[in-house]
């Protein structure tokens, strides 16, 4: 069908009105990219997108993602105009308390909207995850006979995304892997938050782009034909490169007084509302308003999208009568594991292993990986290290769509956007990995799995000191503790092979949220003190009474990971009336009921000692004012691990005075 | 001169077989990085580099920054031969306990090394902050008599420092400032530590840089007339850009079986040491050899070092004389400000003040811009929300490098890497800014500030839920419990203008580690009920009784930044039993005596209840396993910030209800 361009603008006008209105209700919010890219709004909800405002999560649905999140009336507006359930009312309650128009978009909230975006630059890492989930979706499922997958995802990112590194890092990713099934749209309309964008960049950006192996279309992005059209070259391109389209707008455009510049960009043009009203063409005395037309059009073009959605679905029924495997394992991906069953398929380690974590994590994800077909690992440039390849498989590349291990290059918050992407298209089930220091680098998306329950696993090894040689740079003192602080994000570090075995099926389990399993570089004890369905329960539970007192408690020993070794052999040392209590994950263990916890920690026995070879502000939580931490708060040294474990007085002797020490 | 061809070659060489055997010794390390680039080092410290071995902290040497800090190796190798105090012993003792030749390159530890790298791309975002800084120097202290700043950054980078996107973010910006005392080599050698860099890379990188603004060149990396040819080019270059040398390596090169492969990279070579040593032409009975012709030319050549930087020392005495109050200046960069002197400069804000304190911290900051005119500041394009702008001056830009205003884009990363890099220099005193949850972004940066000991400054604002619409998103919860865990990394969350005083001040005192200010985007009440010494000296001590009980001490109420309005009101509901303590900072007031403590916080009072508008978990070092926390153990909401602060529940009653329910 042709472009309704006249109708369109038109629409692109309503929905510029939509936005000032919204904005100028709630005195905050961001008119520049809504007005700047209304057209490109009219195009793509009115003509371009192939998706179905009655199925936001129609599997074969173009996604879209705002990477601009501030941007979100843009498409607040569009998803309404659309016929999604975002209604004018919402509109109305724009950034009001519990609307599902919140100030940026959040997954889970609104219908429609793809991923939570606002950090600036995570959006395109996403949608860059979107569009590995659709090449491997299509790999894996379609047939000869069936196309179920052949979707493409479309982002719309500003300036602020394009500087940010993980954008950056995505972009050059996509490149390198050919993901022509992305479109990034770029809204470049020169100008920033503080200024016109020449104050911070000079680049040729289509320059740039070509140089990593994109294709690049630049166009008026008011000119709604043209913009079409270059829309539909870069679907339908065949030279295998993500496509980019960089879009010339007018900022805010639709009010004179700060259209074109910064002052554009936030709430600062609501106030002109009233004239920018009248300049749009909209009645001065109504307020949200869309016309008869509008609305008519976009009820018909809702049809049309239900009938082409419709079609797809007759495809999908034969595929699924003539697969019937392929279509069990797509339904898989709505079921959370169960971690006892995933349990039944690790074998018990020998009494007498001495392995890493990291080792043991390399021989608990295979039998996992087998009977989880849809769990795929990825690593920045460190698998030989953290040992997560799935081994019974290979890489994904461009040969190779249905491989599931995915090298990201070291690119670490790429990486990890990338795998928010994954986890946002929700088919298949991201892990990745690198070093556990490094997770700084990635902790501004490991923060959005967390907001919007995204069940990422990370596999973050060399968890502490015990990295030796590398010294402070890679020894993670601090990060476990700055990780346990995000609200729904759960860390697990385990101290053997059997909590680890335990941590691997707690985190595949959990399906609200992200889980971080931190594991070490260095060899490990097995804890045979400790019966097997104990440690592999325990490390569910969070936390548990590894070793039970045999007289009146006196003493409490906590430690999590490597140093609860030490803790048992300090135990032995103090005499019977000591309880070591495991604390592979404090957010599990704080999931609890009131009567468990209290029964691994007593409230009355307050000589408490914690152990764990990073710093010890977090363990207050349970040793209290009257217990003692053996930690280390201060950045390590680079010498061999047991030589820094001792230098740090991380050993069973300091839990031994420690606890001594109490009265 | 001319280049010593046949001499530096064989120097190449013996440092090819020092890397060999300090790797051997230890039986870890990287050998990739000194082998591959051994003629690279031959040519920039045993010709091309201005430097001085024996006055490491020359103020006018070339800065030399080994980004790919694995390969440290490199660099105390080419210290030791050009002289610097890293003996031969030293080089033995790689990655040991207390060696100044740790595993990665440490700022402070090892004379020479300009700056901690290892984790990748960091030393990148230095190497641009460097070169910031050497413009700044010449343009606020050259004169048209004497030129005493004329030096050039030179940063090694590798595949994974170019992959970072820190580094992305800091080479935009060094393209965008034209930054032409910068010289980037890459070392190319196509391959990373997992693999064929062609498996994670496939770009054009040459004509990548030229669309960001810097000049290129491509040479055989072991090619040394070529690469001097290209160095020299680079550093005489009139096209006012950053230079790039992509320098063409053989990884691991000097030990044939794994020379060009990912087993090159780290310490696998070494156990082939005794046929490298043969094949290198070093004898066979003697390891970390150098010969006599070796020492004797490095030994020239330091000499010629030592002249022209005597040289450069009688123009210095010059200029000295010629301008007195320049002198002045720059003898004024390695004296720590004192927080009495700038508090005196800082007039007491009117009692009926109602300010933010983002708001507070732009009026505090002008009179400490005038009183330190070597502070500069920074924002990633948010100079109009965190209102840090220094107002008497004007921006950094090409047409003004003696501005002390820099606007870095949206790149809150890079802006962090490179403030470390001018801290690092030392010349001027770095601060800058941006949004407190988008500390996630810049911590990896901001973790070295505080392991290198960096007086870097971050004036981080909207703090809390007090950001309101924005959302979940944008409001950081858990951001300032997640610094507080990071070792000599100070956080001061003032309550009110007094306050914000006090944390300026004590943030700029501090020389030995970086502060992070944390400041309101709403409106608070000054708290007049405390006199204004008081506010201002317990901000510097970090904690101190906001209102001191007149009965019988029954409770503690706690609580920082924001907050403190609630704990005092609640206070006063309370009853005469009950004191008041502000916690501005955690850090500082866990560094006062244990005297000054206990009588901040009696032992025996064991009724606590804190305050503050995140996550509890950190507070519990305060109120131990009998207090309570009002916090937000959760992800905020959008909505205006009054909205939200009684939606999750920081207000005067919960705080009064927690007191009261404890026994």
């Amino acid at each position: 069908m042709t472009l309704q361009t006249h109708l369109l603008a038109k629409a692109a006008n309503q929905a510029r009105g939509l936005a000032i209105d919204a904005v100028h209700t709630c005195s905050s919010g961001h008119l520049g990219l809504p007005l700047g890219c209304a057209e490109i709004g009219a195009v793509l909800y009115g003509h371009a997108l192939v998706h179905n405002p009655e199925r936001p999560r129609w599997l074969n649905r173009d996604r879209f993602v705002l990477s601009a999140g501030h941007g979100s009336m843009f498409l607040y507006s569009w998803l309404h105009l659309s016929g999604y359930a975002v209604s004018q009312d919402e509109l109305t309650k724009f950034r009001a308390l519990h609307s599902i128009t919140p100030g940026h978009p959040e997954f889970r909230d609104t219908p429609g909207v793809e991923a939570t975006t606002g950090p600036l630059g995570q959006g395109i890492g996403n949608a860059v995850g979107m569009a590995v989930a659709g090449q491997m979706a299509a790999a894996r499922f379609n047939t000869a006979d069936h196309a179920i997958f052949d979707y493409h995802v479309v982002c719309l990112a500003g300036d602020g995304c394009m500087q940010e590194g993980v954008a950056m890092e995505a972009i050059e990713f996509a490149g390198h892997q050919k993901l022509d099934n992305l479109i990034l749209i770029y809204d470049s309309n020169d100008v920033t938050l503080d200024a016109m964008a020449a104050k911070t960049q000079s680049e040729n950006t289509a320059a740039r782009f070509k140089a990593i192996e994109w294709d690049v279309q630049t166009v008026d992005g008011h000119d709604m034909p043209a913009f079409l059209k270059a829309f539909n070259k870069a679907k339908k391109s065949k030279s295998g490169k993500p496509q980019l389209i960089i879009a010339k707008t007018l900022i805010a455009r639709g009010i004179p007084e700060v259209a074109g510049t910064a002052k554009g960009h936030g709430e600062g043009g609501a106030k002109f509302a009233d004239a920018a009203r009248a300049g749009l063409g909209l009645p001065a005395d109504q307020h949200f308003f869309v016309s008869d037309d509008v609305r008519a059009y976009f009820a018909g073009h809702k049809q049309r999208l239900v009938r082409a959605c419709n079609k797809w679905s007759k495809t999908y029924r034969a595929w699924r009568e003539a697969n019937p495997e392929k279509a069990a394992l797509l339904d898989s991906a709505s079921q959370a594991p169960s971690a006892a069953t995933l349990l039944q398929k690790i074998p018990v380690f020998p009494a007498d292993a001495k392995l890493a974590t990291r080792a043991t994590g390399r021989d608990v994800l295979q039998p996992i990986a087998a009977d989880l077909p849809l769990l795929i690992g990825g690593s920045a440039d460190l698998y030989g290290s953290t040992l997560n390849y799935i081994a019974a498989d290979k890489d994904f590349d461009t040969t190779n769509r249905a491989g599931r291990n995915i090298r990201f290059g070291i690119r670490e918050h790429g990486m990890a956007a990338i795998a928010n992407g994954i986890a946002y298209d929700g088919l298949f089930r991201p892990s990745i990995a690198t070093f556990l220091v490094f997770a700084d680098y990635s902790r501004p998306s490991m923060r959005l799995a967390a907001l919007s329950k995204l069940p990422v696993v990370y596999i973050y090894t060399h968890d502490s000191v015990g990295v030796g040689e590398d010294g402070p740079t890679h020894q993670p003192v601090e990060t476990i503790s700055a990780l346990r602080v995000i609200p729904n994000f759960d860390v697990i570090r385990p101290a053997d092979p059997e909590e680890t075995a335990g941590a691997f099926a707690a985190a595949l389990e959990r399906v609200d949220g992200p889980t971080l399993l931190a594991l070490t570089r260095q060899a490990l004890p097995t804890l045979n003190e400790i019966p097997v369905e104990t440690r592999r329960e325990g490390a569910q539970k969070g936390g548990y009474v590894a070793v039970r007192e045999t007289a009146p408690l006196t003493h409490i020993l906590l430690a999590s990971g490597s140093e609860l070794q030490y803790a048992v052999a300090a135990a032995k040392e103090l005499g019977a009336g000591v309880r070591v209590v495991s604390m592979p994950s404090f957010e599990r263990f704080d999931r609890q009921s009131v009567e468990y916890r209290e029964s691994v920690l007593p409230r009355d026995c307050r000589r408490r000692v914690s152990i764990e070879a990073g710093v010890t502000d977090l363990w207050a939580r349970y040793v209290g004012l009257d217990g003692k931490s053996v930690g280390i708060d201060r950045f390590g040294l680079s010498a061999p691990g047991p030589v820094v474990f001792k230098e740090l007085g991380i050993t069973t002797d300091a839990v031994v005075a420690a606890a001594r020490s109490l009265s």
